[in-house]
């Protein structure tokens, strides 16, 4: 592995593949040479498109992925996926997944899958998320989609890095689907209901459609809902086409500023959590004297507040 | 409200509804009678047993929970059931969502329903989830049904608190539990294919055979993968039976006790973050000189790394 930061930066400018993974690697390890590249690249570079595409399991979001990409790649664009799997990093699961998924894909060298989990090392919103976002962008991709294969709280909030995002549902998901409710208004700026074989697929697109339009009011943007079969290939086109309108509705009304400045915003919560984390709580956890405290909670000696109040004596 | 500790823990005990309503929000809104309450409650009451179901949006897991509560209900069990909803804190979406999801049981005076927040207010798991517990087991609660509609990383560290945890996916989830893999080998004691009628139910239920097979070869639990049908009532007592098998098996093996100092150790985690939180993260976010960073990060004049170490001097 190369630590000459300059050297780095230019093989990642130039598409080289194991640097780019070394690179990303690199970050989501922490090391000195990681931060030093990240420092210098969020400085020179500008972000690629993002499009986030969330939903639940089953919903078939890998092959709509893989189309969405196929129709991009007529077009001679280059795209990074970052698919975010709901692996915690102890079990290292975020590894392998994708590239199985999305086999038809993965063997174009202008295409590139990395699969992450979505926590960091010492918990919170894994950054390298967004790191990798950079180091995707310095290496010419046009587009970057984040797929979460969770629906959860924080993969909510990852899709939301994104500029536009992509809820993709299926006609079963019915009842459920109210529960999401506020999740849904909060996330989805383009809406589709895949499967559109399976019975009761209009009646999904219609409820969604009443959900989302109680949504914001007063802003312009009317998020559509699209039917898909993306086993068939039906209404991927479409999808493409709502994705270049929403950016063209970001543009034209000077919101994709806010959002990369929200995006920042979360990027910095999530390093100082890390900060955080590294300075307070992991001393905390690998101290010999930790486990005397869970034993004297377990036998009611003493209870977890006062605990934590004792650990971390802040005025 | 009342103010008075002794007679809030009283009441408590005796099940006073509104009373423990307003214990936990005491608790959820931090408040300091809420600390010195669970305190209190924390040295003096054991936890009932817990069970998480967890699971795909669509899998019929509040149908499922509803069944299992009624079964309980026959034995004349008191059950509490905390919903977690994925819905952010700041939309305030999880307050009444599962009262309508749960119809059925919702009106019996000894099952108790509260929907909550993945998170709590300043970020990190909500630590307010596990002191629902304990106050509902002051309440004299049998069991505590954790819910997760979301299936996420959060949502998993969630229901792992439990006991017991049993989760559940429809035949149609297909190619995509394959990347759930991990996660489910992490949580699952109790594997259930719900809505059995549909096709692929008995194929869905000999991949998670096979899934879990490779687990924990050394461990003596072998999950068991359960068809259902909730709607229709069928299988249900087997998924209640392997509850009581499941929780006969922690008490053999000793494994309860370690659970539990798990659960102590995830809460202590959960209070740390939230006590640095406070102290550390609120104050910068809140200084009117934040947005300038961010303003100068966005124009390339910083970066966040940077910022954040001169945020946050520590040495």
């Amino acid at each position: 592995m190369t630590n000459d930061i300059e050297k780095l930066y230019a093989e990642i400018q130039k598409g080289n593949e194991n640097i780019i993974a070394q690179a990303i690697s690199m970050v989501e390890d922490g090391t000195k040479n990681g931060l030093k590249l990240m420092k210098k690249i969020y400085k020179n570079v500008e972000p690629a498109y993002m499009v986030g595409i969330s939903g639940p399991p089953g919903s078939g979001k890998s092959t709509l992925t893989q189309r969405i990409v196929q129709l991009w790649r007529k077009q001679n664009k280059k795209v990074g996926i970052i698919a975010i799997d709901p692996t915690s990093h102890f079990s290292g699961g975020a590894l392998l997944g994708d590239r199985v998924r999305m086999n038809e894909i993965s063997t174009d060298p202008n295409v590139f899958i990395r699969s992450m989990a979505t926590r960091g090392s010492l918990g919170g919103l894994n950054s390298s998320i967004y790191d990798t976002v950079l180091i995707f962008s310095l290496a010419g991709f046009d587009y970057i989609i984040i797929e979460t294969v969770g629906v959860g709280q924080n993969e909510i909030d990852i899709v939301k890095l994104a500029d536009t995002t992509v809820f993709v549902t299926v006609p079963e998901a019915g009842d459920e689907i109210q529960a999401y409710k506020a999740g849904l208004m909060e996330v989805g700026d383009i809406f589709v209901v895949n499967k559109s074989d399976r019975p009761n697929s209009q009646q999904m697109v219609l409820t969604i459609e009443q959900l989302v339009s109680f949504k914001d009011e007063d802003k312009e943007w009317k998020p559509p809902v699209i039917s898909t079969n993306a086993l068939k290939n039906k209404g991927i086109s479409d999808i493409k086409d709502w994705i270049t309108k929403h950016h063209d509705y970001l543009l034209d009304n000077k919101l994709l500023k806010e959002n990369r400045k929200q995006v920042i915003k979360a990027q910095m919560i999530n390093l100082m959590e890390k900060t955080l984390n590294e300075k307070y709580i992991k001393p905390i956890l690998e101290d010999e004297k930790f486990p005397e405290h869970i034993e004297q909670i377990y036998d009611k000696k003493k209870d977890p507040y006062s605990t934590v109040e004792e650990l971390m004596p802040f005025d």
